[in-house]
């Protein structure tokens, strides 16, 4: 393979997570490693930074900065949700690429957000400009496909599996006899994320909160909803209820949708079982919609997932230096007893507008419950805790200093 | 002073916070150091456990047990929200005290419940039963009078502040322009909640989120609410509000009521933000309610506060034993410049329908921010973190074993 000598360049892409900037740091810290990459840049705000030529000298932060990019929230180079769809954009990406001799792009987005990845190569490749691209896999819905399981995934559902114990024993101490808690969690239209919440029971307990777990997946009918909360009320002195927030019935509706003025937004589940609740069984319910704090709450991040994400990272940038291109990193996990996981690579073309499912056989017959195949998936991904220092009692982020590259390009009129 | 000997109870009522069981810990680590109290009981869920004779033997818990109390959240002896009115009802708690010769009573709650401690107390004497009553502090809210600030209230917004710093976080890095985040906190018709999520803020960042704190006490208008926010969208490129949930118009009504089936709650003033905001300036806006987990997220609790609950269950212990009845346990701030924290004593009548006030003259004259007076009250109250044992990734907090003490009254109807 011929040595390809150039700058790098990483965007960050769609909802950020706990652990998006531990991939940042960990493309950083391994492209230092390579003399064959020169300059390395990131780009403010994803495809937007691509398009406006708005590129930031990545080198020239402090060690301190690329360090705490392991436990900082939010997306420190910023995102967006814009995605390139005309060919002019494209042009104009690849103009930008030339003029800042980017060699080295990396990705980090979910599966439909590669596709950007994608076409950015295949225009490099018509037009005879050397090019290595590669995808970073994050999300905290974790429908990722090809990989086993995706950076982000891990800490939310740390947050949400801690959150559902706290909220758990706040209930069981109210002291008023019934009261169904129900927490809705995010996901969309897949219930990895509120699956996650299971592991908030004790093993061997089967019957500690979270009681009743609903999943996008099992169409939903107030009838058996009702049924269910009534038959652990006979059994517990509470209920505690976990939906997510994408639940359909049986035709694909989905159970509610809140419309506001610019769009139309998931949500709500839980005010619709509170108000079922209250009306048809006269019992109490209470509803914690878990929100933005289920991918931002690095405070109570899975040491694993964070430590994966920089490894991803990493293994991006040597899988470049490698010559390979079109490839999304992958988590490979070990066949043996105990968790290990490595990295793979996987055709970028081969996940973009693929989801990957949560198996049916995961879920037990009853329909709200998970049984050990998910427990042994899953409980690996959440342990250890990342330290976070603290700062006058909260917790200390870095920010970026974000030094500027020189455009040398006239701007851009979308 | 005449040694009085017997049992003591402890009972806790109302909300829970992160740390109203280390004042359990409290009165029961220091209850063993005193030969004049011989069993030490818990009433379960409060005066429901007084009613109904619900007792548990805290001797007989595991030295771990008591640890642990320090740092579980929710009330480890159970609580409610049921308060007593007729007569009848003290003189069975009466009878009750009398048929385990409970001597020391201990009631952990807010301001409202403590006027049951006192009217137990008053029955006490005029029946001639020697009886020592003493109350210990709780709430999230911190309304409670006398009292410096109150355990509960420290780790309340010690976790607002940080889910506002990691909510902003997320915000700022979302690329689209303008973006209003609205976070919704507790506190009934107090912005002493509101007000701590200021402490986002880093030292001499005024500009830092949350850009605008709106409290019960100012009186809120929407005219001025979107003026605000398009001030603070001009200089930055998105708005972090937060929120009290009991915000009211010039003419004191609330800004938004929720009305479920069973009663009417507090709550909503995050979505009425939300669609004023899309509708009157075309901006897009999201909402995180930050609901129960505000009194439940022990695993960010504030070592200060813990420390603090742990002292005034102590304190409780010691005054009783030392002849003091009818008193709320109080903590007073040292002068000094170095935060420093005493246990005083307080009236228990001069508590009783009271509460403490945010002092207006902590708040700026835009209405929407708090002056250093309130940063140097309420900082201190966060420092330090408890540290939260892990089990298989999530908080591992402790159960009681609650065993029983034998009834010897017959059943009671209420």
């Amino acid at each position: 393979m011929a040595e390809l000598v150039g700058n790098c360049l990483i965007g960050q892409s769609g909802g950020p997570t706990a652990v998006i900037n531990a991939s940042v740091a960990g493309v950083v810290a391994e492209a230092l490693n390579h003399a064959s990459i020169e300059e390395v840049y990131g780009s403010l705000n994803g495809v937007l930074g691509l398009l406006n030529e708005d590129f930031v000298d990545l080198a020239a932060e402090s060690q301190q900065a690329i360090r705490g990019l392991r436990y900082t929230p939010g997306a420190a180079l910023g995102t967006c949700r814009t995605k390139l769809k005309k060919p002019a954009d494209f042009e104009r990406v690849l103009a930008v690429f030339k003029a800042h001799n980017i060699r080295y792009y990396f990705h980090i987005g979910d599966a439909d957000s590669q596709e950007t990845a994608v076409k950015i190569s295949e225009l490099a490749k018509t037009q005879g400009y050397e090019l290595r691209v590669i995808g970073i896999p994050k999300t905290i819905e974790n429908d990722l496909p090809a990989t086993d399981h995706c950076p982000g995934y891990g800490s939310a559902i740390k947050y949400i599996g801690a959150t559902v114990k706290e909220l758990s024993l706040d209930a069981d101490s109210m002291g008023q006899g019934d009261l169904v808690t129900v927490v809705e969690v995010m996901g969309r239209n897949s219930g990895w994320l509120a699956a996650g919440a299971s592991l908030a029971k004790r093993r061997d307990h089967p019957n500690d909160p979270p009681h009743l777990v609903y999943l996008p997946e099992v169409p939903f009918t107030n009838e058996k909803f009702l049924d269910d909360v009534r038959r652990v009320l006979k059994r517990e002195k509470h209920c505690v209820v976990v939906a997510g927030e994408g639940l359909v019935d049986k035709d694909g509706n989905y159970v509610a949708v809140e419309t506001g003025t610019t769009e139309a937004q998931l949500g709500g589940v839980g005010e619709f079982m509170k108000d079922l609740i209250e009306s048809q069984l006269a019992v109490k319910a209470r509803v914690a919609r878990l929100g933005l704090t289920q991918r931002s709450a690095a405070h109570l991040a899975s040491k694993t997932d964070a430590d994966e994400a920089f490894l991803v990272g990493q293994a991006a940038v040597k899988a470049a230096v490698n010559g390979e291109s079109d490839k999304l990193v992958t988590l490979v996990r070990g066949d043996g007893d105990n968790y290990t996981c490595e990295t793979g690579l996987t055709a970028l073309t081969d996940i973009v507008g693929n989801l990957k499912k949560l198996p049916p056989e995961w879920v037990n017959e009853d329909g709200v419950s998970l049984n050990f195949q998910f427990f042994r998936y899953a409980t690996p991904l959440i342990q250890g805790e990342v330290v976070v220092p603290y700062d006058n009692g909260l917790p200390s982020y870095v920010r970026l200093g974000k030094e500027g590259v020189d455009k040398t390009l006239p701007a851009y009129e979308a």
